[in-house]
């Protein structure tokens, strides 16, 4: 009997929203479930086709990315996430993707601002853009230094992963959370659309103005503030 | 015995168009049909995927937004619908969605002038664009504020909503209506296609000018002048 | 019995692709089909969505737009294939659409220039794109007028509509022709994606040059010369 | 009994992955198969729409382009993959397309710089440009020619085709390869959706610079350096 199946379905469940959001091609993204309880999380594994996964196939690690359970390697992006859920104690849930939009972004080094209703109704505030890894921190231990450089940037620019839950990491790509692996894909999705929306705005208008900070604030708050009225109680 | 039935199955087959004609992901826009002898309509529910939409989820609201009929809450544009079938009277069907092409215009805070045919079918003169909401306003009761913003600009710029029936609300979005709900989302998806066009159009020329006017008028008049000679009787 | 049946199911089948290959939405485009020997063509009736077309819903017209057999208005732009199939006296078959960058370099005023071999596969020059048309004109026959605007291009430019065998109309959009009406939606399918990459083309490099003319030679021949070696015999 | 019947089904697989991933309309685009131990390999009939290809009609040829076993002529471009066979001794499997975004680098003139992390993961290095054929090599023998002119590139800019194995043709488009068929396709499909995030970058913005090397060695490395981690065993 697998004590790990409602995360492994829930991790499979979440990766097959990859293709189905056209998020990435081939195998370039990866989504875990986290069980705090537990201190572990399932994750897809390394170099395996989204059409070709089964909940089974799902990799269970811990913390420090020791395989727990399960036959196959883990993605290599592993490490990255295990920064992320020790370093963000809310979150449930991390995806890892290429989508286009959000990793031309990325390559062109620049945090995204709230140009709109769109973006604001999922955080009332600008998408960070990492800097670069330097040299000696590649060499170090790759993956696990791009978490480190996704919660650094959280703190130096003051930014609640609670609140904004997603990231670009410069030259690389979108790294999203959220409270289960459900919700970090959404953002994956979400990301992606701003993304394309805010390229799309400059190239309409080079001086384009970010949304008016009472508006930001009233679109956030009318999804997510005490008093939210978006959606079924 | 559901006395809003056909009511409700015209807001569900044209809530259905959105994610059909790629107008939105997930929940992100929202179709109503109106009774004007009532002076009721019936909406989409709040925060409801598409694709668990059923006619009887449909919620029948009054102009003054109070529910009549339904067991979920409408959506939270219910209020901007109110005003616009309060202040243009000749309409029956309003659509609002996060389609990219339009967003872009909107988060531009450009109106769309008429750059060719495939505009001019749908409309003789640019569709506005709203200024942003001043922070009384958006403090006061956003939504309705929303509805009254586009119809001042409709008053201010002397455009007539029984002509051009779309709209791009400053940093938000477009919303457009019609003499049914099924003509609110067809205008909806030529709102996004000639928001594209009119984005690649600027791409390829900067300079790129407006549609002389007298062929404006020509292609307006062929399908909706007093002599139209397009499609069947 | 339908003596015009298989002239209805090549147009009808022709229809079909504008959708498939996502050359217009609802209803905006139309496909003929010509027979030389008879002087008529069946062409797609007015505002009829495809999915609803039927082959004995096309309509038979002559060459001065007569409805020769069929229940329905044909397409609102007969007059301009009438025209085309008078002046251009090797073709047999007509398409007409509103692809979103075909339209856009219309808007943008521009012809077509030969950056690459995938445009000189299919014409070894640029795709002239007309100028607008004269406020007389409108007034006077616009479909009409329409078609001589076309053919005036093509003999001020000296164009032949045997080797180039697609249009810009300026402000408006592409027409296309070829041996017959499954040729003529091929070379709208064509045109769509060279003016595609062309965008995209100055996107990257606003002073790309034209291909070299020995090139575009090459390109041709090898499909269309006397010596052609493309495809099958 | 077929003695090719391994080496034409692997081409043929590879070649209806040319419209499933959308790297090319109609029949725009050819993979072969190559047997090294017998000098030969299967590719594309020339000019056949994907859908009607079968197994039996790939079209199996000698490193000097005789048809070997077959009845329909081979694809146009058969003699540069000859020459690609023969001068890059460690691949057995090449692509052709004109997929837009790769087409238009190419019709741009301009070697693909290494923008980020999806780029590397397949090269540590940019994806060369060649130039324009000259007329006399046009003269000659086109498609022999273009194989010389990609080897020529390789060997002038010190490139080795075992790592970049893509290259884009001047004004024509790109060829890639690989270890296998299967493998040159997905280096096509890898090729358009890096040249797409490029150009996506530019436009966010046109001073963005190359991802740092030590980054660029690092994603290589991972994938397929001698300690590479990523996939399965």
């Amino acid at each position: 009997m697998d004590v790990y199946k409602t995360l492994r379905e829930e991790a499979f469940e979440a990766n097959r929203e990859i293709p189905a959001r056209n998020l990435a091609i081939y195998t370039w993204g990866n989504v875990s479930a986290f069980d705090a309880a537990k201190g572990i999380f399932a994750i897809k594994p390394s170099g395996v086709a989204y059409d070709d996964l089964t909940p089974e196939a799902m990799v269970v690690v811990d913390l420090e990315a020791n395989v727990i359970d399960g036959k196959l390697n883990p993605s290599s992006d592993t490490k990255t996430h295990c920064v992320l859920y020790r370093e963000f104690p809310s979150i449930a849930g991390i995806t890892h993707t290429h989508s286009p939009y959000a990793v031309a972004w990325a390559q062109a080094g620049k945090s995204l601002p709230v140009y709109g209703a769109t973006h604001a109704d999922h955080g009332a505030g600008s998408i960070p853009c990492t800097g670069f890894m330097r040299p000696e921190a590649v060499r170090n231990d790759y993956e696990h230094e791009t978490g480190k450089l996704i919660v650094e940037t959280f703190r130096k620019e003051a930014v609640d992963p609670a609140h904004i839950q997603m990231v670009l990491v410069a030259g690389h790509g979108p790294f999203t959370w959220g409270k289960s692996a459900s919700q970090s894909v959404y953002h994956a999705a979400v990301l992606e659309e701003i993304c394309k929306m805010a390229l799309l705005t400059l190239t309409l208008n080079a001086e384009a103005e970010s949304l008016p900070e009472h508006i930001i604030r009233k679109h956030w708050e009318r999804k997510h503030g005490p008093a939210a009225y978006y959606g079924q109680k």
